[in-house]
């Protein structure tokens, strides 16, 4: 195999050379705004050794670059076994998964275009897959965790803003340019609440965390009821106090996420239509609140839905976590079955 | 080729004999409410013969399946040359494609379920397909219409309700039980038009035949703006009427075109956002209407669509016209390509 890269500790080599034709590794990246993670993971997803970079304090990709390069350096030092290097997966925001690259990315110290399969591939001469972010998760979901086993599924990543992947028949939905399933930015509200799109009523100023706060204040600016949510001002307010303050009684804050949960369950009915999938698949920070989120969904999704699908939709939480799944899915893309249709 | 059947004219076997390994036909149908047509097609999308029934007139699916092959058997008959019948390829409304059959089809003579594919195999012992009106018409456009040589697009049948087929990097969207792509009962408007499913606002009651006469029934009932369509009751009214009407000046007319429009520009825009495709296609009735309806369409889906999108999305009429295109497109299930993934 071309560009494979060995792995052997001094001393080591005797010992696990009749192992070298079985232990193969992959290398699984999720960038994020503010962190990198990293990770060695075998093709049963243990993750094997795992390492992190600041992303937000890099001056620009070349510094990341020269950081992520000698953060994979040391955690494949690190791992005590010999082993091959079957190729990198990655999954970041604003990916164009048709050409490799990191593009516009707002929230990334990165210029307009980073060719970043490219880069990798010169550095390390073996196969190197990038996908979006909420796609890196869905497989991770899709292989490993709360998907495994289904062929039709629908991921939904519920964080600052709200990430979709889209999974028919085993293959992730991708669109001519790589830009498909942006359920963040369907419409569910004519003339509704500003997008930082440019565009108004779009699924995630209402589902996601930062659209859950946005409920918060329409809720206080609407009614002059009680709650604890007051004393806060938008920026301390985070998902997880709204959801600390539901389950402590307070009703301003209860009535959030059934909102929430009665637009998601509605978008839910429409995504069915669409593509009826197996299961939804909530993850994020937002579908971290359980049973606040998922009931007030589960019951708007059977209100909502065709008569043909009442009672068969499900709708689970995330069973890797928000952490994981990205990083596992990435690393999943290396070993064939993932491989398909991605970037190599 | 197991229960391959070979058509021999009298007096041509000798004739023929070298061509019957080359010339392998299908039989298209295309079941609608009113009318059933078949057609003998071949592989590049030839029509060698058509004829029909009538579907209203049948007592039941006993009667309807003895007229088709009868209906059949003399269109075999008709055909000057030899050939092989590779397998038919049907395309119905209420179809399950996971099953073969159709169920609960409210606008046909039917029992609740009917195991199309199963009968026809028995009567023919050959190959046979069965996908839903709208998929058929997306394989039409795909292998010989105006979407010829795409691998991503969304069509839409814009007839008495909304049909849809989306094809994803060459495959028909199906949905766990066969039930994907029903964009006409996705919602556009919260707490909008009462829909026949049940549900209210869903995109069919302003984007079909129907659903213009809906509209223009709202503006005349919003305005007292003079018009022709005044003289005309619900009944009488038709998508061809109003679209006469609005090429002759007639402002209301032109205004129900508008805002029709309007909503299906839109929806598109949504529709980018999940499947990105490189083209919508938009045929039947209203599509008819031409640039009445495009000109609107194009205008506000590139209001409404995401930056990246902006420029670069086509809205294009069919090609192959609504009486050909489900035709073809299900014959077409039997040739290599189209059959991959549909019931046989």
């Amino acid at each position: 195999m071309a560009g494979r890269i060995t792995c052997l500790k001094r001393g080591t080599r005797t010992v696990h050379h009749q192992k070298l034709q079985h232990v193969e590794l992959a290398i699984g990246i999720d960038i994020g705004g503010t962190n990198t993670k990293i990770a060695l993971v075998d093709p049963e997803g243990t993750i094997l050794g795992r390492t992190h970079i600041s992303t937000s304090d890099q001056e620009d990709e070349h510094h990341f670059f020269n950081a992520l390069f000698f953060a994979i350096s040391n955690l494949l030092k690190k791992n005590p076994s010999a082993f091959h290097l079957a190729g990198i997966g990655a999954g970041a925001p604003s990916v164009n998964e048709i050409e490799g690259t990191i593009e516009n990315a707002a929230n990334l110290p990165f210029s307009p275009r980073v060719e970043f399969v490219k880069i990798l591939k010169e550095q390390y001469g073996i196969p190197v897959f990038l996908v979006k972010d909420s796609n890196a998760s869905t497989l991770g979901e899709m292989r490993y965790g709360a998907a495994s086993g289904m062929k039709n599924v629908v991921l939904l990543t519920l964080g600052t803003g709200l990430g979709c992947g889209v999974v028919m028949e085993g293959q992730l939905l991708r669109g001519e340019q790589g830009h498909a399933s942006e359920a963040g930015h369907v419409c569910v509200q004519k003339n509704g609440r500003d997008c930082g799109c440019g565009r108004k009523g779009c699924l995630e100023t209402y589902v996601s965390a930062t659209g859950l706060k946005r409920t918060a204040f329409e809720l206080m600016s609407r009614t002059m009821k009680a709650s604890k949510l007051r004393t806060l001002s938008f920026e301390a307010m985070t998902a997880k106090v709204i959801s600390d303050i539901a389950l402590q009684g307070d009703e301003l804050a209860k009535e959030a996420y059934d909102y929430t949960g009665e637009v998601l369950g509605q978008a839910l009915a429409d995504m069915a239509a669409w593509f009826e999938p197996e299961a939804f698949i909530l993850s994020g920070g937002l579908a971290a609140a359980g049973e606040l989120l998922f009931q007030p969904t589960i019951e708007s999704l059977e209100q909502h839905c065709l008569a043909f699908h009442k009672g068969k939709l499900k709708v689970l939480p995330s069973s890797l976590g928000e952490n994981d799944a990205a990083l596992l899915g990435a690393a999943s893309l290396v070993w064939k079955e993932g491989a398909q249709r991605a970037i190599s």
